[in-house]
């Protein structure tokens, strides 16, 4: 009976508890791990996934704009890769259908990893070690890039964040809150970010614009959506982003121009919401978002097979 | 009785095995271990001493020379930090005495991490999940440059590979090395490698001219002990580098221009012992020398303290 409460009283708010995840595929979400943490996907061989997507930090690189290949400067912020799985598209503007498709992207960016997806299949199927593992999971040990997608995708899957104490304050223990996190939360909802910001990761639902009521002031040139739709109502239209461990996500916005939560939030109720909230009502709902932050995925080292004399050399220079 | 035969038969050998590690100081390991993986300890907040020193390839970046601070490229090849701490000093040319010594010097070189020593301790002092572990381990929460080349030479002091198959011979397990690979061993020492590549390490032990014979033929601008002592005679000699998980470490020598250790072995024969290895030899000293891997650290992704609104910002670009 408790617990039935408990679940009514969740599902009577827009943003539910995360659940935990148990992989179906063992072995494949181990090789996508493998891969994730493999800089020889890149050109250099000094770039991984986790350069940008570092899982010490909450899934990001926590600069404004990301380091690719040759010390490029990317041209927008580096989106966590924590609670991914669940949303709508990815990418800031949604190019990519899912952690799948996208995953082939990076690799073959110049301005991020730098290779080729022919080059990082070739490198892989140069190590017997990693042959075997492609073989143990989809039954022959060929390496191409859909299956390398397919495992890092399984292992991307597995990195969701649940336990935060907003979820077990969802869950029904009241005492998870202290007073001004609550009131942060209520004034999230009244004032309307949960219009955006709902589901279970708090984002990742749905495409809006960014400036509803006054334009964002940026130096940037990312048109969000447009892009992709090539709709000029679509110009400055972004994938509305998670705020799930929003902590340690900073810097804020897809220009990563915004580097305390108390400027994104004054910011996003001007211009999302036409609301000027005073000190006290932008510390509340900072509170609150600190406690959007949950358990990190625990992650051990892979250890990666070692290159061979018939593995391609990396060319970082 | 068996047990001390074994004991008696490694006794009489060049190389004895690697002992694990039970670490003192936990705590004082496990903030080493944040340390050494956090980035904001350079100057861009992306390069941590793991960016070169890679624990899931054998603690080393796999490239010729490292990458550093804005795509620099470094002057020499970045050793193993895997038994480091067995090494009669640190750097090629044993500029630092001990692995605190040594570890200072990336943080504040321009060439690598490009911070300071100041920068890098006030972002950790303004991190008070930071504070509490200094507190926990020192005794008072004050973060110094002191007290984070402690933390990181204890983490440090951990990263030992003990259990390798040689090891297992060594120890008295006589099916652990195949025929090849013991023929190699007989001639690794028959033939003068165990006057450099000796003790646990297999090196590290001693400071030896590369060009005993020949001058090694290279671009490399690196003069060795010499820029230490300025002695001439000291031009070119170098600390002897642990071959303990060699197969992870390439490419060799101080200069990463070598990728294959049959061609490394080549040069080591001809140009410290004058003597020409055939195919079989040759092939026969890389079997043992594979032999050599251990088990790499057990090493759990720690999960880093985010930075707040008074922590100064990474200078990426
Ligand atoms: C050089 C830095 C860099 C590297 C390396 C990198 N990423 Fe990203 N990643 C980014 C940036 C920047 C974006 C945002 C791009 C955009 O939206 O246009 C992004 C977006 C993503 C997203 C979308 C998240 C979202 O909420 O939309 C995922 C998932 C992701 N990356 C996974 C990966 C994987 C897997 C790899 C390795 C195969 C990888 N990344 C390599 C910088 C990087
Ligand atoms: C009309 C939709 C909408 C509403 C309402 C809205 N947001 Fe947003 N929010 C977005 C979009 C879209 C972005 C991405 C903007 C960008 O960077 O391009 C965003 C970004 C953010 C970010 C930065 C996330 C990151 O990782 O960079 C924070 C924090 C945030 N919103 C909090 C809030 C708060 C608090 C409110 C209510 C005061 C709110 N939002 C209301 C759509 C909305
Ligand atoms: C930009 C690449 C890079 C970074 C970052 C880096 N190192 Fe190194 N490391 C090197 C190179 C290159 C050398 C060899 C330098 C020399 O001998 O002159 C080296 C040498 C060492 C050695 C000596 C090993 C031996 O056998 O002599 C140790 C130990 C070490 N580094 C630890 C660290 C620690 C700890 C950090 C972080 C505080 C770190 N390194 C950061 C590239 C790097
Ligand atoms: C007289 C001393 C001496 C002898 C004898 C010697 N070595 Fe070395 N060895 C060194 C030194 C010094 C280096 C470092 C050279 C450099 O890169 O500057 C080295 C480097 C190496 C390397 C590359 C290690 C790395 O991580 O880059 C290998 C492999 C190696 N030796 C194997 C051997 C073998 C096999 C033999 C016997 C055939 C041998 N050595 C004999 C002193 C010696
Ligand atoms: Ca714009
Ligand atoms: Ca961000
Ligand atoms: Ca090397
Ligand atoms: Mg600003």
């Amino acid at each position: 009976a408790l617990v039935t409460s408990f679940n009514a009283s969740a599902t009577n708010e827009p943003i539910q508890p995360i659940q935990a995840v148990t992989p179906k595929n063992p072995d494949l979400v181990e090789l996508g791990k493998m891969l994730f943490f493999d800089p020889r996907l890149s050109k250099s061989g000094w770039i991984s996934c986790n350069s940008c997507h570092n899982l010490s930090m909450g899934g990001t690189d926590n600069i404004p704009s990301s380091i690719g290949h040759a010390w490029q400067q990317g041209p927008i912020n580096a989106p966590t890769v924590l609670n991914s799985s669940m949303n709508l598209a990815q990418f800031w503007d949604g190019r990519a259908k899912d952690l799948k498709e996208q995953a082939g992207g990076p690799i073959a960016n110049p301005g991020e990893m730098a290779s080729t997806h022919e080059l990082a299949v070739s490198v892989l199927n140069s190590i017997p070690q990693y042959r075997a593992k492609f073989e143990k999971v989809f039954g022959s040990d060929k390496v191409d890039i859909d299956r390398v997608t397919t495992a890092i995708a399984a292992f991307e899957e597995t990195l969701v964040t649940p336990g935060s104490r907003f979820d077990k304050w969802l869950e029904g223990d009241k005492n998870a809150l202290n007073k001004q996190e609550l009131e942060g939360y209520k004034l999230f909802k009244s004032s309307g970010c949960t219009g955006c910001h709902n589901g279970p990761a708090v984002g990742g639902a749905l495409y809006q614009k960014f400036g509803v009521h006054h334009p964002y002031k940026t130096d940037s040139k990312i048109e969000g959506r447009k892009s992709v739709t090539g709709k000029d109502t679509d110009l400055n239209v972004f994938k509305v982003p998670t705020l799930r461990n929003i902590e340690l996500t900073y810097p804020y916005f897809h220009d990563g121009a915004v580097w305390t939560l108390e400027e994104a939030v004054t910011i996003m109720g001007k211009l999302q919401l036409d609301r000027d909230f005073n000190k006290k009502e932008v510390d509340s709902i900072v509170a609150f978002m600190k406690t959007l932050t949950g358990k990190q995925p625990d992650i051990k080292l892979p250890i990666l097979p070692p290159s061979n004399n018939d593995t391609p050399r990396p060319q970082p220079f």
